[in-house]
């Protein structure tokens, strides 16, 4: 099968859908803002058939999610100077493979704790999600094109 | 200055000396097990001055410390077979760059929720850990030893 063939057969997670908003669609790559104002908090997800763990993406694939990854914590660091980002494949709750990206400060409400798992959400306003999500596409785009 | 001479500087932080044990070191990486006896739970650490995040890694470092992971990960499916590895940079508490690879089991102490902050550690026996690492070890080097 050729990887053509598995994008077209692939869909999101529907957990992953109703929880983040599109941010941009790169090379096979999906990157998601999560819903959650006390966060900025990105999902990578390779748009690839039965993925649920990096060590088992084919070659190419993993080091394309992984340029993906790295992108998204230079974006971050550019726009919201976090004081660090904390980055993770979990995915014991949802299998499908999402690799968490989140700028995290030393005031956020989970702080020095980790994101998963502290608290419960807090949906953003429409338009506030939006526009973050709009400035993180136009950064990661500019860094991914770059390196393509 | 070179990596040789970065080398020579470094030394593991503290906290993560106490809190682990030597598994093995390759490359200008260590592998180290963690003392808790609830988790199979192996901390990728590069041995470079000041590395804190992987983003912001050389990118020769960065590749290597990658390969790391994913022989932690194939070591950890093959003599573990778990449910799921959980892999993740954080470092919330100690700045210094280490890379969690934790083998998951749905019926572990802490699943479905993630290991850091999941009740209190469990020190394993020392022959028990010793016997753990020895194996990993094991794992370790002959993967590493085959892609480097």
């Amino acid at each position: 099968m050729t990887e053509s063939t598995s994008r077209e057969a692939w869909s999101l997670h529907p957990r992953l859908l109703a929880d983040s908003i599109p941010i941009i669609e790169h090379d096979g790559i999906l990157y998601r803002l999560l819903n959650d104002r006390r966060f900025i908090w990105v999902l990578v997800v390779p748009m690839h058939d039965g993925a649920e763990q990096i060590h088992r993406l084919p070659a190419a694939l993993r080091e394309r999610t992984r340029r993906g990854m790295d992108a998204v914590c230079d974006t971050l660091d550019e726009l919201h100077g976090p004081d660090r980002i904390n980055v993770a494949a979990i995915g014991n709750l949802v299998p499908q493979l999402h690799v968490h990206c989140v700028a995290r400060f030393t005031d956020d409400p989970a702080w020095p704790g980790v994101v998963w798992g502290a608290g419960e959400r807090e949906p953003a306003e429409p338009l506030e999600r939006l526009a973050r999500a709009r400035q993180l596409a136009a950064g990661l785009a500019s860094r991914l094109g770059r390196h393509s």
